[in-house]
């Protein structure tokens, strides 16, 4: 079996079976159908080694990442996921070195789909450096897609789960530390926040998800918005781990977290337990909107801190 | 300005105003908008450093190119173009200390673009080692696509344009040779057939682009008909650089050609010079599709040319 027809056969299991696929891999195109009365939405990423993950990491959690990523794309939008595209790019000899590289691959990135509902209909595959890019692509009902650019002032921000988890475990990783396996996990397997997003159609007024850095991520929706906002640093959610650090860049700069931050007309306070019921995710409100452009972070002690840096830029940092 | 700076502008200039694109680049998605009636056809494809392109190239040959390739794979459906996702990896400091190589590449990308109205909708760009993911979405009338599995015994097997020229071109710059502009320019700028492959709906039976070589794209038809063909190696088109060569592996065998290979009911040869005309290319029959499985290449003598190298293929070429 060539490495050709082993990559086929592995990626032929990534296929799944969805009436909106009118013909998956296997043609010069793929063919699907948007029903009527959905917006598609769509992103594209790309993960390198040695810049995203570590050429030696596991398959399995390079699979699961690399489409992670993208959902967390499309649960900004409160998009639904429904298909995705391969591009991998494999140093020759990887498959057939590490016979269970590419097999590991597929299991991680299989498992996500599947939990998803997510069919692979298309992909390419080369030979060279390792990389990965996964396109998602998503269907909203028409018109109700959540931008970064709906945030006003007095809207409250919110965010979901932890922050700053994944960042620590990177620290600890880089440091040749041992990483707790939660933490661990944090970094290797996010979990896109899909049901989050649906359930936030028509409530948030902004959303994006937290892959830079909250602080980064927040300035995208401030600027798109035109406003500014005020947190609280002392309202981050943070997990115990990240807590005893007592380190403010970890929640607010260190990326890779996938959670997501939006805003809230402060009116809906009281369904943010009803939402992060149906997230299956806590929720924290930590600031608000506010006319005047710009991020302010107030310390406990009621002092500002100041931002030197804003966040985790792929070329920048 | 920033590199990350640098490169948003460059790109911004790739939008294209289109009232399907309701969100372009800049949010955690694109939103697009597929016509009632239309399936969407996607299409990804990788071109890599070193392995599909001279890490040396010419950057606007190179934006050129990466958008044709997925151009073509539209065409071979008979597709519109529509929109494109651009994951850009570049080493770091190449638009740096190259100023002119992402003005340069975005120019590439950006004349083919509009050429065919195509808007640049979202994209990722990373560092690491040069390497170029374009996926490209069309539209076509639902169940009017024109797909690999349709050939049937008795059709004739039509070709565009004409074969090997590329890859003579290649031949001709790994030997240090020189190479004349024509042909220099179906290697570096290949024409993607879309006007063709419109003109082709609901005509062709079967089709294909030739982007691994002739035998190998028209195996894969025969493949997924479950036929057979035979062609005549005297009516391959082939421009006079590469007939006065001599050598049927460049027609039969070389890739990056991007003509469209499709296959066509008896009763429809007539309309084969109303077809070149809307497709503004010459079209050649070439053979006929038969029942018994395989490609047989009847040489200008009568003999058979035996096959022992079917094509071009990224692991094994």
């Amino acid at each position: 079996m060539s490495e050709f027809d082993l990559i086929r056969t592995h990626f032929a299991r990534l296929g799944q079976q969805r009436p909106d696929v009118l013909l998956g891999v296997g043609d010069d195109c793929a063919l699907l159908r948007v029903p009527a009365g959905q917006d598609l939405a769509v992103s594209i990423d790309t993960l390198v080694a040695g810049v995203h993950f570590l050429t030696d990491c596991d398959p399995e959690s390079l699979g699961h990442k690399a489409l992670a990523v993208g959902l967390s794309d499309l649960a900004a939008m409160g998009a639904e996921p429904a298909w995705a595209t391969l591009a991998l790019t494999l140093p020759p000899g990887l498959p057939g070195s590490q016979p269970g590289w590419l097999a590991g691959f597929c299991r991680g990135l299989g498992a996500l789909a599947r939990q998803y509902g997510v069919a692979l209909v298309g992909g390419d595959t080369t030979s060279g450096p390792l990389s990965v890019s996964i396109q998602v692509h998503g269907l909203v009902p028409s018109g109700q897609a959540v931008r970064r650019s709906g945030a006003a002032p007095g809207d409250l921000v919110c965010v979901s789960g932890t922050l700053g988890d994944a960042g620590l475990a990177l620290r600890q990783v880089l440091a040749g530390e041992p990483v707790a396996e939660g933490l661990r996990l944090r970094l290797d397997r996010p979990e896109p926040r899909v049901a989050l997003g649906l359930a936030l159609r028509g409530i948030a007024s902004a959303m994006i998800d937290c892959s830079d850095g909250l602080a980064a991520d927040l300035g995208h929706i401030l600027e798109a918005s035109g406003v500014g906002a005020e947190i609280h640093l002392g309202s981050l959610p943070q997990s115990k781990a990240v807590a005893a650090v007592g380190d403010w860049s970890l929640p607010l700069t260190a990326g890779d977290d996938y959670e997501l931050c939006f805003t809230l007309p402060p009116d809906r306070r009281p369904v943010l337990s009803r939402l992060a019921t149906a997230g299956g995710v806590a929720l924290a409100v930590i600031g608000q909107i506010e006319q005047e452009p710009g991020l302010r972070c107030r310390l406990p002690d009621g002092t500002e801190l100041p931002l030197t840096r804003t966040g985790y830029d792929h070329f920048a940092g």
